[in-house]
């Protein structure tokens, strides 16, 4: 990225957020050159990006304006949810969102991927290959099953972060993310459970339930606060709730960070109510603030929380390395991890625990937020460009992830067969509820963008929104 | 290993097999010579080595005979089990036994690890650092759900030998055989549910049904045959059993290989009670004979056998690789993968897929045979010499496991308890019971003997049982 796009993104962001509300006057061409060191001449290309993107209004002589026409985005309402559990649907939607990866022509808009490509990455790469030619051949063999000391002790040191303290022996290797929350699960619960969840909610960890025949109750979720602590209680008065299973920090798909008094209170109810909360912190790692957010795990001083993470966001999905620290539940999720994989490979974790150690997983982490906070900005303009009036979009505080949400007349499942010719997808919202709401929403990933094939793309998604609607 | 050494095994192997019975006569030195290409000498410390292992006798001027001293030792006995499904224990004891990896000062005789230091491996080694120095990056994104295409056709390929024909689509890539296993189990039962199992059995496998909530149903097990038809029949007229789950070949942990007959005969017995058959097959490549012996699975005409197995005996446990063939049970099989651990890692599928299409896998396969062939001769000789009178032995039909059944008063769980001072430990028999059986019993792996430290490590294993038997 160039300088003026550099800048134009800075001066977006602002925008986005509403520090320059809509008709305010911006900073002058000369002001900018000297706050930021740079030409007037970039300053005048960063502008004319903005009002390329709507964002920015040129007057004659008076300098440049915050666009009055395209307003910032509502942020998505909170659900009005069933107020009892339910079995778990959408497994079909899923289904079909996953086997469309073997589309390699295909445009996916929404999936789960992170960028892969930046530099700061390729010392993971070397220090797979140096494994791999070791020697010592002790990588082959089984690992133990809470997996490789070192690597764990790295992952308590990353911990520090989020606020927790916890030593090795807290902290149990699994094959991604998914395997931990898939232990943190059946650690803690039966068949016939009744399990709160956030909603929206990861259609990943709700399939967990479903195929352990486990019920959810979806809780009202606040895109900006995160799940209701309010409506949260009502739900505990009124049924037999086992467990609460959540996203707090770079919710997916909202991605906002719960505030930390919010994290608390909703240990206090867990506390009260004797539940265990299962806690999902693949994001957590990409927020955009410093430090970045506690976990409810930090403030956990009697293990009911179930900490479940991984690499697959941080660093490369492929890698399937993730870890649970399960609390007071250690020994079943023990029993659960062994039954479910045996150990963990071995290699992944040596290269990793390697990079770790260097200094490299800081660095890579500081480029590849700072890439996603830029994105962020793009993607979000193209959305109250392109999208129609109306639209709703989430102002996501981390992680790669955009939830928009349209008229309520759109089916975004409708929307995806009709983008079909053009070879572009986006991620339903139905999935991301356990009884298919969200028909009207849609998941955008903006981890990596290409302006010459992003921008086409997003432009047809809204168009056909457009058509959509005059059809409607 | 020498040309004495190879010779010794080869003739013991014949001992040990019956082809020379107690007090036959032996082949001259001068005859074997020829026979083998070798030198008189060579021929002479052969049978000096036999000597030594009590197998053989030399008589002045008459040659050599085998020996009437040691008599082939007796088959385990066939367990008398239980006559009703129980649910499964010893976990504690399994859980020992995993955590003792951790001991590397300790020598474990019984684990399920196999010889991974040999050079027909190299190449593996070397196509892992390959594709993880890729400039390609597609193996760091989340893989297709079913796992690699390349290494399914793969797969595919190689379950020819076992009589199989079937696609890539029928195939999907797991983290090694636990997790195919898990898959199984869950896709065709629910909690409560009554799974038929061989006995002894795969603790892993028996493990996974108690970690479910399923009860076990252990059905009387021959050492040469396998699962006993007739008790099964017998069980399935009494009780709602949902799933037959058993190791047809290179049986874990008596090594036998079930004949054809008997293999269909179960397949009908299935089909006659509409259940399934959850079909373990992850030592079947390491069959002594040639070609290896067919599974259930081909013989399966309406889709009701899974077939389970991955790389880990064949290649390296520490990859993670496996695979099920869940026949008609595909659509759940692939919820139950989704959800226990997503997708696959990729990087060691592409690699593993490239040693299989460069022949490489065959290569080592019949390296890895051969040795764990002749060290079965090695192992069941020092048993022969160094345990008591009466010990009864498996004969395994290949693999690397030896299952060995103790006089009755003998506590296998004692007798490790009495080796720790030594570092020596076995696998312990009752965690190969749902509830608790062979306690008297224990296994040993030969996959990598070295005479320096296995055999003073056998006999002192026999010194500490003839020392309980006094006491006893």
């Amino acid at each position: 990225m160039n300088r003026y796009e550099n800048l134009a993104n800075v001066l977006g962001e602002r925008i986005e957020q509403g520090l320059y509300p809509a008709g305010h006057r911006l900073p002058s061409v000369r002001v900018l050159s000297t706050e930021h060191g740079v030409s007037v001449s970039t300053v005048q290309q960063a502008y004319r990006m903005l009002e390329d993107r709507q964002l920015v209004e040129a007057r004659p002589k008076s300098g440049y304006f915050v666009s009055l026409l395209k307003r910032r985005a509502e942020l998505p309402a909170v659900c009005r949810n069933p107020q009892r559990p339910v079995d778990i649907s959408q497994w079909d939607l899923v289904l079909a969102q996953l086997n469309s990866r073997a589309h390699v022509d295909r445009l996916a808009l929404g999936g789960g991927t992170p960028d892969v490509t930046l530099p700061t990455l390729k010392p993971l790469s070397r220090a797979m290959a140096r494994v791999a030619q070791r020697t010592d051949l002790s990588a082959l063999y089984y690992d133990s099953l809470d997996g490789c000391k070192d690597l764990r002790d790295q992952i308590a040191r990353l911990l520090i972060d989020s606020g927790s303290h916890m030593d090795a022996e807290n902290i149990v290797i699994t094959t991604g993310c998914h395997e931990a929350l898939s232990i943190a699960i059946r650690s803690v619960c039966q068949v016939g459970d009744i399990v709160a969840v956030d909603s929206p909610s990861f259609h990943g960890a709700m399939q967990t339930l479903k195929g352990f025949g486990m019920k959810a109750l979806e809780i009202p979720t606040d895109p900006v606060t995160g799940i209701s602590i309010e409506a949260l209680e009502m739900a505990l008065e009124q049924w037999p709730i086992k467990a609460i299973q959540l996203t707090p920090n770079c919710n997916n798909p909202l991605g906002y960070n719960m505030p930390d008094d919010r994290k608390k209170a909703l240990l206090r109810l867990a506390q009260a109510y004797d539940i265990a909360i299962i806690e999902d912190d693949v994001y957590g790692d990409l927020a955009y603030q410093y430090p970045r957010p506690a976990t409810i795990t930090s403030f956990d001083d009697d293990g009911r929380v179930l900490l479940c993470s991984s690499f697959s966001k941080t660093l490369a999905p492929g890698l399937r390395i993730g870890w649970i620290a399960p609390g007071r539940y250690r020994d079943r999720a023990i029993h659960m991890k062994y039954i479910s994989t045996g150990t963990s490979a071995t290699q992944p974790q040596i290269a990793i625990a390697e990079f770790i150690k260097q200094g490299h997983y800081q660095t890579h982490l500081r480029r590849v937020r700072h890439q996603y906070q830029q994105n962020l900005c793009v993607m979000t303009g193209w959305v109250n460009r392109y999208f129609p009036q109306g639209t709703r979009v989430s102002r996501p505080q981390g992680g790669f992830l955009l939830w928009v949400e349209l008229d309520e007349k759109i089916d975004t499942q409708k929307l995806n067969r009709l983008l079909e010719p053009d070879q572009i997808q986006i991620s339903v919202g139905a999935i991301f509820s356990a009884s298919g709401k969200y028909r009207n929403c849609l998941r955008l990933n903006y981890a990596q963008i290409d302006e010459k094939v992003h921008e086409p793309a997003i432009k047809r998604v809204g168009e056909m929104i457009n058509q959509m609607m005059m059809m409607a």
